[in-house]
This record gives C-alpha cells, sequence and structure tokens, in this order.
C-alpha cells in the first residue's frame, strides 16, 4: 500500500483526486446498471459506486462475489454523488478483497432485524462492529482521559494494585479463590485496602482504574463477575463531605469534556442530551431520603440502603424539585456500611458515608474511613471480621496514618447511564457473568 | 482546619506569613535549647524550630514526646534559617499530633541503616514512605498519561478486557486456574486474544493498561507473578515494520516528556540521565543478534531467543557502534514464537515478529498477528495446540479481519530501566511472587 489510507469520514476533503480506504462491506447492492457497496471503517461508512457502463471487467466481476462484512481495500477517484448534492462517492479503479467472511453470518451488524442480547454477546466482535457500539468505546476512552487529567491536574497518583490478595479484601461473600502455589490466594473485590495503604505510605491522593472481580451469582442489569472500578483515595480530609465537594467537581469537569466533545454524536445516535451539572450536587441524609420516597430500608450486598426501586423515586423527586441529576446520599447507618467507614462523631449510629445516584441508579459509594487503629479494631470485631484475615491490612494504621476517605465509581454503570442504556452489559467490551467466559 | 494547608515544596513563597503544614515527623532533634522536627509530606521535607526561650510550654513538653513517624498538624510562621540563608524554617504556634506511631518501627523510612529487600517488602508501606518512593509513582503517572496522550491523539480506542477466560490465553503453561460457578476460569496472562478481538471488532487501533497473571514459579529479578502490562494493537499494517515504527515514536514521546518534566529530580535521586532516543531505533534480525553476541539460540519461555547475558551483550553492542540505547531484534525463528505471529513470505522458517532491548533488558514482544483463518488454523494445528480451546479466538477471523499486529510492553521493567534499579519489585506498588501475597 504506498498510497496513504484515508478514514471515510475525510472524503469530502478529497473530491476530484485518488484514494485509499479499507474497511468491512457494510452491504453490497447489485442493481445491475449501477451497483454500490457500503464500506465500513471505524470512522463511518463510504459509498462506492461501480457502474456497468464506465466499470473495468475485473471490477464488475469481483463486485458480483462480494459478500457482506468481506474486508476490503479500495482505491478510488472522490466524486460527488449526482442524487444527493451533500454527499460524496467513490468511484474504484481498484478492488482487492483482503479477508473473506463466512456466509451466513451468525450476527447482521446493520442491525436490520435487532437479535436477542444473549446472541449478541455470544457474537460481541461484529455486534461490536455497529457504528454507535464503536462510539461507546471511543466515548469510554474520553471519560478516562478527562477523569484522569482532572487528578493529574490536581496532584494525584496513579496506582496499579495488585488483583491476587493474600486474603479477602471485604466480606468475604461473592469471593472467587485462587490455588496459589500450595495456598490460596483471592481475587480482589475492590481495591479498598491498597489505596488505603497508599495513603499509609503518604501518597496522600491517589487514583487507580482497573478490573475487580464479584463472584456475584446473580443476573441483574447492573452486576458484572468482573467489572473495571474507577476509585480514588485522598488525604487530610475533614470529613466525608471534603470527598464529595470533590467527586462533583471532578465528574462536572468531566461530562463538561464530554458535552464538548460528543455531545451531538451523543444525541443523534442515543437520542440522550448530556447535562453538565451544577455544583454543588444536592445532597440527602440517608433518614431524609427514607422520607421523600416513604421506602422502608433494606439490607443490600453493596451496603446500599435503598432498594433499586428507591434509587429511582429520589432521582425523580430531585429532578422535579432541585431540576438535578444527581444527589448523594449521606450518612449511611452504621449497620449496613462496612467496618472501615468512620463513625460520625455525634452519632455512632451513622457513618460518615455516602453514595452517588445518577438518574436512579447508584454509581458510587464513598466514605471517610477510620484511620485510628485502636477504634478500627473495635469496629471490625463489632462487624465480626476475625483480626488474623486482615492483619496486614490493619498494620498500615500502627505507625502513623493520617485522615483519608475516598470512593469507588463503576466504569460501565456510569456509561450506561450517560447513553441511556438498560444493561452494564451492553457498554461493556466482553462481559463476565455467572453463565458467561466468551468470548 | 480553616487555614488552607500548604505543602513544605511551598514554603519559600509564604516567608514571614503564618501557614499550615501536614505530614509524618520524618526525624525528631531535641538539642536543649534549640529543638528540630523535621516534617516530611508528598513534597519534601520542612524543617520546623522550636527554641527554648522563645517558645510555650506546652509546644516544648509535646515536642518531647514526638516520635519519628507520628502523623502531625503544624500551624506556625515560616521565617529564613538564620545558618543556611538559602533555607526557610517555620516557627510554629501549634502543633497537633493527629496519629501516633508504634516504637519501634518496623522499618525506618530514613534509609540511615538500609534494610534487606524481604523486610522492606514485608513493611513496603513504610518503604514507599522515602520520598525517593514516592517520586517513583509520580513519574510512573507521569509515562502512562504521556502514553495515553499519543495514542488518544493518534485515534486509539482505551479498552478494559476481561481478565477471567474461558480458556488459557497462550501456551497453558504458567496458568493459574479459578473455580467458576462450576466451571473452570483462568486468569489472562496477556490480554493478546481481546486486542484481537478489537481488530476483528473493527476499533482498529486499540491500548490497554492493565493487570496480568503468570504462575512463575521462580523467583528472578525481572519476573512477578502479577505484573501491568502495557498493551496495544493496530490494523491495516504491511508488516511488523510498521508496528516498530509506531513504537518508536510512541517510546521517544514518551521519553522526551519524562525528561522534560522529571529530568533533573531523576538525575538528581537516581543519577541515571534520561537520552530521547533518535528515531530510527537500530534493528537487527535474531540471526544477526546471534552473530554479534556469538550466543547459540536459547528458548525461553517467552519466546524470547537470546538469554539475558545475550541481550546484554547485544545492547553494549549497539550502545558502543550505534550510540543508542535500544536496539529491535526482528524475524525471531518460528519454532519460538507463538502460533499466531506472522510467518515470512520468504522464508517460513521465520516470523514478522520483535522484541524491544533497552539497557540490556527485553521490555517488549510484538509482531504482525496471522489474520488469515486458514493458516491461522494450520500453525496453531503445527504448535499443537487444542483447536476446541481456541475455538472463541480462531472465531475472530472467520467473518472478514483486517491485517494487524501490535505489541505486549512491561511497565515495571521499563521503570526499572529508566531509574536504574536491579529488581522489578522496587518498582512495584505491592509485589506479588510465589511467595508474597501481602501487603
Amino acid at each position: 500500500m504506498l498510497m496513504q489510507r484515508i478514514y471515510t469520514s475525510q472524503l469530502e476533503k478529497y473530491v476530484g483526486k485518488e484514494v485509499l480506504i479499507s474497511g468491512w462491506c457494510h452491504d453490497v447492492r447489485l442493481l445491475g446498471g449501477i451497483n454500490f457497496i457500503l464500506l465500513r471503517d471505524k470512522e463511518g461508512i463510504a459509498q462506492v459506486k461501480v457502474e456497468k457502463k464506465s466499470s473495468p471487467r475485473e471490477i464488475l466481476d469481483l463486485v458480483e462475489k462480494i459478500h457482506q462484512e468481506d474486508v476490503l481495500v479500495i482505491k478510488g477517484k472522490v466524486v460527488r454523488s449526482k442524487v444527493a448534492k451533500a454527499a460524496v462517492e467513490v468511484v474504484p479503479s481498484k478492488i482487492e478483497v483482503v479477508s473473506k467472511a463466512e456466509v451466513p453470518l451468525p450476527l447482521d451488524p446493520r442491525n436490520v432485524t435487532p437479535a436477542n442480547l444473549d446472541t449478541r454477546l455470544e457474537w460481541k466482535f461484529i455486534d461490536l462492529r455497529k457504528p454507535e457500539s464503536i462510539l461507546i468505546y471511543k466515548i469510554g476512552t474520553a471519560i478516562e482521559m478527562a477523569m484522569r487529567k482532572f487528578w493529574i491536574k490536581n496532584g494525584f497518583i496513579e496506582i496499579h494494585s495488585p488483583k491476587l490478595m493474600g486474603s479477602p479484601s471485604e466480606t468475604g461473600a461473592e469471593l472467587f479463590s485462587v490455588p496459589y502455589f500450595g495456598r490460596t490466594a483471592y481475587l480482589a473485590q475492590s481495591p479498598q485496602f491498597y489505596k488505603q495503604m497508599a495513603m499509609a505510605a503518604g501518597f496522600e491522593k491517589v487514583f487507580e482504574i482497573g478490573q475487580v472481580f464479584r463472584a456475584n451469582p446473580s443476573e441483574t442489569t447492573r452486576h458484572d463477575t468482573e467489572f473495571t472500578s474507577i476509585d480514588m483515595e485522598m488525604s487530610w480530609i475533614d470529613s466525608h463531605e471534603d470527598v464529595m465537594k470533590f467527586e462533583e467537581r471532578w465528574l462536572s469537569y468531566v461530562l463538561k469534556s464530554i458535552k464538548k466533545n460528543f455531545g451531538s454524536e451523543i444525541k443523534e445516535n442515543f437520542g440522550v442530551e448530556v447535562i453538565v451539572p451544577k455544583i454543588p450536587f444536592p445532597r440527602v441524609t440517608m433518614q431524609e431520603a427514607h422520607e421523600i420516597t416513604g421506602c422502608k430500608p433494606v439490607e443490600t450486598r453493596n451496603f446500599s440502603d435503598l432498594d433499586s426501586e428507591g434509587e429511582k423515586m429520589l432521582c425523580k423527586y430531585v429532578l422535579e424539585n432541585k431540576k438535578h441529576e444527581f444527589v448523594f446520599i449521606k450518612d449511611f447507618p452504621w449497620r449496613v456500611r462496612p467496618f472501615y467507614h468512620m463513625k460520625l462523631e455525634d452519632d455512632p449510629t451513622k457513618t460518615k458515608s455516602f453514595d452517588l445516584l445518577w438518574k436512579g441508579l447508584e454509581i458510587t459509594t464513598g466514605a471517610q474511613r477510620e484511620h485510628r487503629y485502636n477504634v478500627l479494631v473495635e469496629q471490625a470485631k463489632e462487624k465480626g471480621i476475625k483480626l488474623d484475615n486482615i492483619k496486614f491490612y490493619l498494620d498500615f494504621f500502627k505507625y502513623g496514618c493520617p485522615p483519608h476517605g475516598g470512593f469507588g465509581f463503576g466504569q460501565t454503570r456510569f456509561l450506561m447511564q450517560l447513553l441511556g442504556f438498560k444493561n452494564v452489559r451492553e457498554v461493556t467490551f466482553a462481559p463476565r457473568d455467572m453463565k458467561r467466559l466468551f468470548p
């Protein structure tokens, strides 16, 4: 390929010129006198026109043999379309079939007859070929870049904490174990203990974006057995309020950047208006949340205290009354939070903790952590945790540790809410659940 | 804390003013008439001066009780030092002990008497408190940010591939297995198959930075059982040469950015001069590498074909003769490369593959991949791989796949070579090996 390949989205700049384009045959339309190939690359779709009267024999023969999803390299001239003046087409002088697609396809990426989710997940690499699918991951890339930029501007350090742990990171429930040279290792359910290790090490502010694992035996639209967790932790806070203040500035920055760079594409492809949230986000205590929703408290696996119906009701209320898509719920009862959350000074039945809900779904759990060794040990005992199992963690607080807090944030949940999907699997590259280990 | 806390590195700007600083007591020197506390935060160390004649009683009493590694908040006035005019000191009006350190410390972060590596790894969170340790992770953060910036500028998409796999990702050796709802899952040894899935899905250019796992039963200075792998893959290449061309531009960009932002700190703390490498990097074939070094080929676990002594010899030769720290070895024999590496058209005993060595160590393995379904199946058979095990992977190539290639890059190996360390554990946040699962 001596010529420089261009993307289909760049054709407009090359009217009257020879170009090289390449990608998948999105569709082929053989109309006799005039044939069309739609060529798809990661930036869009180009129309390639093969007229019977003016095309060389070898191209006409080839076009008849081309199937949907064959991979092609096409050399040709860019011309204005006679039908729609605004559009451009490519008149090929050479077509090369680089890779043939087997017939029939197990899934049609043109999405003409939408397939069921199971089939789409089984053939995920074909499902991802849909232009709006690739867009999801472009947006995901931009989201993480914006997050990192904001963190780094604010002096944060990136860590990669180990996913193989010597003892469970959280409760011991929903844990994957791994035979490890005659011992047992456990897959990290969160980087919680290691973010706190960084605080004890004097890193002061850290973030991590990485995979975590939960042996969740149920199949909901919101849970995977493996997912990408976005985590941060910061020292020298006065309370969980400082963590919430950081999170709302950070999220506002991220959504501003996404609106600027992808706002119109998101509107066009997913029908969702990106709104840059105003600061401060509304805050309610857990108690107020119960009063507003009339929902009774429930105990759930992720230490939340509203069920998913309650989360939706609260967000609806806040949107109507405060005109805000986000809402912090704070001061969760001690009995539904993990042992390392700090208790409120003036009411030890409650914790310096919070969740953040967006459009009816919890996307964050955060808190100030208990950094005082003796208090932490008491709280662990109170929750019935075997101290031996967490000795390495308790040690972090024995040799001087500043006050600190942070949050965990679900990457796919955020993407799902941003783009209006109903299932995290729609925005996960290769989802994992109880039944699914392939592809 | 009503006053805004500042870092110790900012004191110079506050001479004559009241400030609030906080961190660890790095050292305390009680000299009778005049006492000093060295306060350490993530940006540096400040000298706090407590004179007997001018200090309030409660501060004098407190200073006597302060131990190394206690966590302190200090309010005081910034003054010029009488001894060294260039230096500034803080004269405290208030000292608060936020967190006491147990005595004795298991490890001294002042590094006065260097401890052995085992002790340092056992008490990693204290070892990380050394100012030069935190610097390693600041540099690591900047390296990854520079990498991502270059990728994103070049249209790459970030992916998070699953680490739980239904079948082994590579050879089946050194594999961790995980009981998974009555089945067996395997921990990913690399994102190889999933980067290629992204190519089959039309993403065209992807990168991933994430944890990978190898059940390596040996203890070398270069191998962990879990490490951070930096990976990229790109479509529409003509050969492995295109991948090498991308990698050298990318690395040159990264090292330029690191030299600019951390060059003098790296020189000062680690005694290493950062050199921005000239493009193109030198290239030798595997055959030439053998001729230059006189080393006989060996087969090693990571498909390299020079032993570590040979790698050092070759780099020494290239540095002396080509004045370059980097060297690509290319065209590795087919028998030492994995089944998915493409063979050379004109010599099928060799592959379109490469390694990149830096200062005597392999930091990259890359190749053009075989994207032709039938050829790939034949190559898998030739290597004795059970096709059933990799069916999901082979499917990626059945429905149209463009030519593509990429590389894997060791994050800690790069940091180790950049800073002149001799062991990856020195630059890993919480290393994992056969013996080590804590902290």
